[in-house]
C-alpha cells in the first residue's frame, strides 16, 4: 500500500467513524473520556519508554532546550493530560443542543440544532499533550479527529494514540474516531491536506512556518491564526496604576505566547508620566523598550523602535512603545500593525472604552483587563482546541460549540409551499 | 492597467469601505436602501435600454429561452428588486447584537458581540436581480461586496451597480461598498478568486459548473452548494393523504429548484397502497416516475431506475422512487446519495420522526412538511443569500446573520491573569 492509500484509508475509515460518533449519547462520550484518563495514568510507564526513544533522538539532532522541555512526558505532563479530558467530560455536550426555535406563519415549527462538524484534521508540532487535548474535545463534540503530530514526537504520539484507541474500544465507541498519522514523512501531512472528501476542516497548532505550509497546501478550509500582535492602549484618563499592573501582566506572565502584549500604545497627554514608571518596573523584570521618537522624548534611553518593530510579535521581553494623539490614532495603528487577535484599552472614560469595543476588529476586545485573557479557558469557553483570527466560522479562542455547527430542523403537520 | 491591477484595486477599495461599513448606524444603512429602491423604479427606462443590450446579444448568440427569460428586466422585475431592497430594510440589523454576556469567577463580564464578515464576493450567472439582491443583503448586514455577475448581463448589471452606488453616495456611505467587476472575460473572476488578503468569502450563485469553477480556482474560503438531491421518505404509518400533498408540492411546483424532491422513498408496508395513488397524481402533473424493482411490482408499466437515477438531480418532472424495507435504509439511502440539502419524512410515529431528525445529516431535515420550505425566506431568515451544504461557517439557507462573525468583549476592572 502506498503512503497516499494508507492516508486515504485513514480519512475513509474517520468519515465512517464520524457518522457513528454524531449519534453517541453524552454519558457515553464521557465515560470513554474518562476511562482515556484512567488508562494514561496507568501506562505512565509505557509513556515513558516511548517518550524516551523521542528524547534521546531529540539529543542526538541536538533539539533546543525548549523543544527538549515540550517534548517531555513526565509523569506531571501525564497527570495535567489526564486531568484535562476529565475537565472536558465534565463540560456540557453541545451537540443537539437547539439553539433557537420559532414559529412560521403556516404553523410549521423551524430550529436549529447543534451537530458535530463531522472529521477534524490537527496539524501540530511537538508537544505531545496536544494529541490528548485534541482528541479529548473532537470527542467530546462528537467529532472524529485525525491528528498529524511532529515527528520528533512520534513514539509518544503513537503510545498515547493507542492508549485512546483502546479506552475508545473498551467503551463501544469507534476505535477510528481517533487516528494519528503514523507516518514521520512531510508527504504525509500533504496528503492529509487532500483529503477534502473525508475531512471538513484543519486546524493547524503551531508556528507561523507550520501554519503557513498547511495553509498553502490544504485543499480543505483551514482555521488558523498565524500570529498574536496584541496591543493595549492606555488612555488619556486611564488609572495609571491600574494600566500599570495590567501592562506588566500582558507583557511579562508569560511573554512567549500569543495573548502576550507586544505594542503599548499611550496618550500624549499621559505619556511622560506614564511612561517612567512602567519603564521602571518593566526594566526591573528584564523587558528591553524600544520607543518612537515621542517616546524617546518620554524615555531619551530607550532604543529607538525601527519600521519593523510595528506589528512585530517578539514573542520574549522587548516591547514597543508608540505616543499616540488620540484613541482614533491608536485604533488606526491597531488596524494597520494588528493581528485581529487580542487588543485592549485602559481607560476611565465611558465614551472610549464603548468606541474601543465597537471600533477594533479583533477577534477579542477588552476594556481594562490584561490581554493574556484571550484563551477558551479563561474566557469560559471550557476548552480551547485552538483560535482563529479570520472571521469565517470562527474568531477568536475556539472551545466545543466551534467544533460545531447548526442544521434546520421543521416540525410540521402537512404544510406545502403555495 | 492591466486587468490583474483592476480588480486588485477593487479588492482594496472594498476592504477600505468594509471597515467604514462596519461602523455605519442601522437608520443610515436603511436609508440607503430604501433610495436604492426608488432609484431603481426611478430609472426603469435607463434599464429598459441597457437590458435591451443584453437581450439582443442574447438574442445573437441563440441563448436558450429559459435564460433569455431570466436575463429580462421588465417593469416587474424592477418592482420585485425595489420591494426585495425594502424588505431588507424592514429586517433587524444583526450587527451589534449581543449573542450573549457571561461573568467570569475573577469578575471579568465576557460577551460576543456580532460584526459583519468584511467583503462578501458574489460570483453569479445570467439573472440580474441577484445584483440587487445580494447587495442588499451585504449592505444590510455592514459588509462591502464585489459582484461578478455573467457576461450575458454585463450592461443590465452596470446599469443597477451606477444606480445603487449613487445611491451609497446620496446617503454618505461609501460607494466601494458595492462594487461590480466590470469585465466580461473570465479571467477577471479568476483574478477575483486570488485577491485573499482583500475578500472574506465567496459566495458563488449558479449551476453545478460555476460553482466547480469557482471552488477549483478560489484562494478565498467558498460557500457553496453544488446541487440538491432531495428526498422525501413516508413512512409505514404515514397519513397517505398528507404524504400525497406535500409529495406533489416537493416535486411540482417548482421542479427546477434545488429543493424540489427528486426521489420518493417509501415503506415497504404502504408502498402497495402509495404508489399507484401517488403515481396518478404525479401522471396528470406530467411526472416519469423510474422505480426500483420492488416499486415496479406495485408500478409494473413505469421505467426502471438505472444506478444512475439515484443521487441524481432531475431538475425536472422525473421522479426516482424506491422501496425500503425500515428507516433505517431509508436513511442509509440518504446518507449514500443525498447531497446534505434538504431531506424530509412523512410519518404518524413520534420515535420515528425524533430518529430522523437525529440521524439524517442534511442543512434541512423536515417531518411532514414540503422539501421546498428549505429557503431562507420561507424559514424566516427573513432573506436568502444562498445555501450552505457544507459545514463550515454556515449549514444550510443563508440569511443576514450568516453574513456576519462574532468577536468577544470584556469589560473588566484590573483584571490581571495569575
Amino acid at each position: 500500500m502506498s503512503l497516499k492509500e494508507e492516508i486515504q484509508n485513514i480519512g475513509r475509515r474517520a468519515r465512517k467513524a464520524a457518522l457513528q460518533m454524531a449519534r453517541i449519547e453524552t454519558a457515553v462520550k464521557n465515560q470513554a473520556l474518562m476511562r482515556m484518563a484512567d488508562s494514561l495514568l496507568a501506562s505512565r510507564e509505557t509513556l515513558r519508554g516511548e517518550n524516551e526513544k523521542d528524547l534521546n533522538s531529540a539529543r542526538e539532532k541536538k533539539l533546543s532546550h525548549a523543544m527538549i522541555d515540550r517534548l517531555t512526558l513526565g509523569d506531571s505532563a501525564v497527570k495535567e493530560m489526564a486531568n484535562g479530558l476529565r475537565e472536558v467530560a465534565n463540560l456540557a455536550d453541545p451537540v443537539g443542543e437547539v439553539v433557537r426555535m420559532w414559529k412560521r406563519p403556516n404553523g410549521l415549527q423551524v430550529g436549529r440544532v447543534r451537530i458535530p462538524l463531522g472529521v477534524i484534521g490537527i496539524v501540530y508540532e511537538s508537544r505531545p499533550n496536544v494529541t490528548v487535548d485534541a482528541a479529548g474535545l473532537c470527542l467530546k463534540s462528537g467529532n472524529a479527529v485525525i491528528l498529524r503530530g511532529g515527528s520528533e514526537a512520534i513514539h509518544s504520539n503513537r503510545a498515547i494514540s493507542a492508549i485512546l484507541q483502546s479506552a475508545l474500544k473498551e467503551k463501544g465507541l469507534p476505535i477510528d474516531a481517533v487516528q494519528l498519522i503514523p507516518r514521520i514523512e512531510r508527504e504525509a501531512v500533504y496528503e492529509m491536506l487532500c483529503l477534502e472528501d473525508s475531512i471538513d476542516v484543519i486546524i493547524p497548532r503551531g508556528g507561523e512556518e507550520l501554519i503557513r505550509f498547511v495553509v498553502e497546501n490544504s485543499k480543505i478550509p483551514v482555521i488558523k491564526h498565524y500570529k498574536g500582535v496584541c496591543h493595549i492602549y492606555v488612555d488619556e484618563n486611564a488609572d495609571l496604576k491600574m494600566a500599570e499592573k495590567i501592562c506588566i501582566n500582558a507583557k511579562v506572565q508569560r511573554p512567549g505566547v500569543c495573548n502576550a502584549m507586544e505594542t503599548l500604545l499611550v496618550h500624549e497627554g499621559v505619556a511622560s508620566r506614564f511612561l517612567p514608571r512602567i519603564y521602571k518596573s518593566l526594566e526591573e523584570k528584564g523587558v528591553e523598550l524600544r520607543g518612537c521618537p515621542r517616546a524617546l522624548e518620554a524615555l531619551p534611553h530607550i532604543r529607538a523602535a525601527g519600521p519593523d518593530d510595528w506589528g512585530r510579535e517578539y514573542l520574549e521581553l522587548i516591547l514597543s512603545v508608540k505616543v499616540v494623539s488620540n484613541i482614533d490614532e491608536a485604533i488606526e495603528h491597531i488596524e494597520t500593525y494588528g493581528s485581529m487577535h487580542t487588543d485592549a484599552i485602559i481607560t476611565a472614560s465611558y465614551e472610549r472604552a464603548q468606541k474601543f469595543l465597537k471600533d477594533v476588529n479583533s477577534s477579542c476586545v477588552f476594556v481594562n483587563a490584561s490581554t493574556r485573557f484571550s484563551d477558551g479557558q479563561q474566557l469560559g469557553l471550557g476548552a480551547e482546541i485552538g483560535i482563529s483570527t479570520t472571521k469565517l466560522h470562527a474568531f477568536g479562542p475556539m472551545g466545543l460549540e466551534e467544533l460545531t455547527t447548526t442544521k434546520f430542523i421543521a416540525y410540521g403537520d402537512g404544510q406545502i409551499r403555495e
